[in-house]
């Protein structure tokens, strides 16, 4: 894999020598190193442990934030107002898209839709889909490898989108350093009960398509689910955008700006070690259930017997099953 | 709580007795004593446990249908239809709608649309609203001993219906022995994309709204779709209803017998056993989620220092952590 006599040496094409040269060179910005070192890293090959510890020291700059909402409030179009925003202050723009890994949709929907309006030859943005892991979604562990990668890449911000479906929005709260939930008016029922759900984890809520008509009744809406939940102590703001005409993006990254500089007043190895204990605790609960579901444990009939008569509490037969594990 | 001296022991509304007599009366068809054992299996009060118990020969006998997809397919429309349906071939209907508990909703979404058009004095419909457990949705363990409670009430099918969200497909597809997926023509690239994630627990796949232009599209698309993952063997149906005329719903139902009656074959036992190890998985998950989010197991950090710099994979450092639990 490695050629030891690259044709042209001093080309900035050739071929990588080392992992450590490969990181030098991600650092510098090549491009090529970084498809190079993010490709290697999604698929977990050979060398990426490797390349994950040449990178060590160069990492925890970059914010990760969080893009998350129910279908039709606009993510992708938002995404590529951010994006154009952020280029016009200089600032580098990772972007990855995490799209439901499935037959219809090939993998891709959200990562070619802002590749076709992001510029293409843009040295300083990098747009990656990942397709979800499994069924019903829920962000593949290479996420959190090719953050590490953008990270090392120089990219001040990573935008971390994903469809609102399943696991998806789940992982997005645990893995960013900021979420931003976005809504949009007139959706409908099922996605204010969906919103609801998304509520909980929003450090910025976003009311996007705010040209159009009840904008602000979904604005007063939220504000006053948000009040309710203001126990927590923590005020979200909540703020309007069209991302179509660029209104109210300044104002928006402005609020995560406010955010990001409190999350990067904390240690650098906290929020990533956040990261890794996401990545072990799905890794423990797969287990776990694979367990359940191969049914190999001894015991497993008559504790399900026991909780179905009501005589244990589940949390009762799942400590009962960790300890025989 | 249990009165000794009802002031008329002969009126069907006489206090309960004893467990057994409560379930006696649920047996009989009574609802109040339904209705009483559904909220004290809910709450897990402390008759609960011998409320189950005494059910236990009682139940397996109902069919569970969980109806699930994405915002604006019509589900609750479609559940309405369903419920009229099988009213007039005298089946008894139990519902379950799966709301996500939140300041926004106030948890009653699903239950309250319909509750509006299901005929409230029929003593052959019982609906009841679940608020979903936590953020971001999933399926409360409460659900299951309604599940029971309703089969001992002798309902024939018991609809299982949530919104869309985080945790609540997953969910439905653990506990239910029939999967419903709902869609619709026309709902945009998002919404294909949820589908998708969906298409892999559909038993039956339902293209709702069918009278309107482009059903005809989304249903060669599902069956594309459908034919993709055909290397499973199952033929997955995929049917189209317009659930505010009633169009399709009978070919449905008989759709959904053909599958029970496969169903139904198999053993009462291992069809409630199925949902018990699923409780306890989720448990077994939250309690070792709860043990990372504490970080009180010793050695964590270097588990995911470890994993951060890929020396050790994410399975492995969980295998580790279980270990140690």
């Amino acid at each position: 894999m490695v050629a030891n006599s690259p044709l042209n040496p001093k080309d900035r094409n050739a071929a990588f020598k080392t992992p450590e040269d490969v990181i030098a060179r991600v650092l510098s910005g090549e491009r090529r190193a970084l498809a190079h070192a993010v490709t290697e890293l999604e698929r977990l090959s050979p060398t990426a442990p490797a390349l994950l510890q040449a990178m060590q020291p160069h990492l925890g700059n970059a914010l990760v934030l969080g893009i998350t909402g129910p279908p039709g409030a606009g993510k992708s179009t938002l995404v590529n107002a951010i994006i154009k925003h952020l280029r016009s202050i200089n600032k580098r723009v990772g972007v990855i898209a995490v799209d439901p890994s499935s037959p219809v949709s090939g993998g891709a929907i959200l990562g070619d839709r802002i590749r076709m309006t992001a510029a293409l030859d843009d040295n300083d943005v990098y747009v990656r889909s990942l397709a979800s892991r499994g069924y019903l979604g829920g962000l593949s562990p290479a996420a959190v490898r090719v953050i590490d990668a953008l990270d090392a890449g120089r990219f001040d911000i990573i935008l971390l989108e994903t469809v609102g479906t399943g696991q998806n929005e789940i992982d997005v709260a645990e893995v960013a350093d900021i979420r931003l939930v976005i809504s949009a008016p007139g959706l409908g029922d099922d996605i204010q009960a969906m919103k609801s759900g998304l509520l909980e984890i929003a450090d910025i809520m976003v009311v996007n398509k705010g040209d159009r008509e009840g904008a602000e009744r979904t604005m007063h809406q939220l504000l006053g689910a948000l009040s309710i939940r203001a126990s927590t102590g923590n005020k979200i703001p909540v703020l309007k955008t069209t991302a179509t005409t660029g209104e109210g993006i300044a104002e928006l990254m402005q609020a995560v700006e406010t955010i990001g500089s409190q999350v990067r007043a904390a240690p650098k190895t906290e929020r990533r070690r956040k990261r890794a204990r996401y990545l072990i605790a799905r890794a423990a609960a797969d287990l776990v259930a694979g367990r359940i579901k191969g049914g190999s444990t001894s015991g497993l009939n008559e504790l399900s017997d026991a909780v179905l008569a009501g005589t244990l509490r589940p949390e009762d037969a799942a400590k009962q099953l960790l300890k025989d594990a």
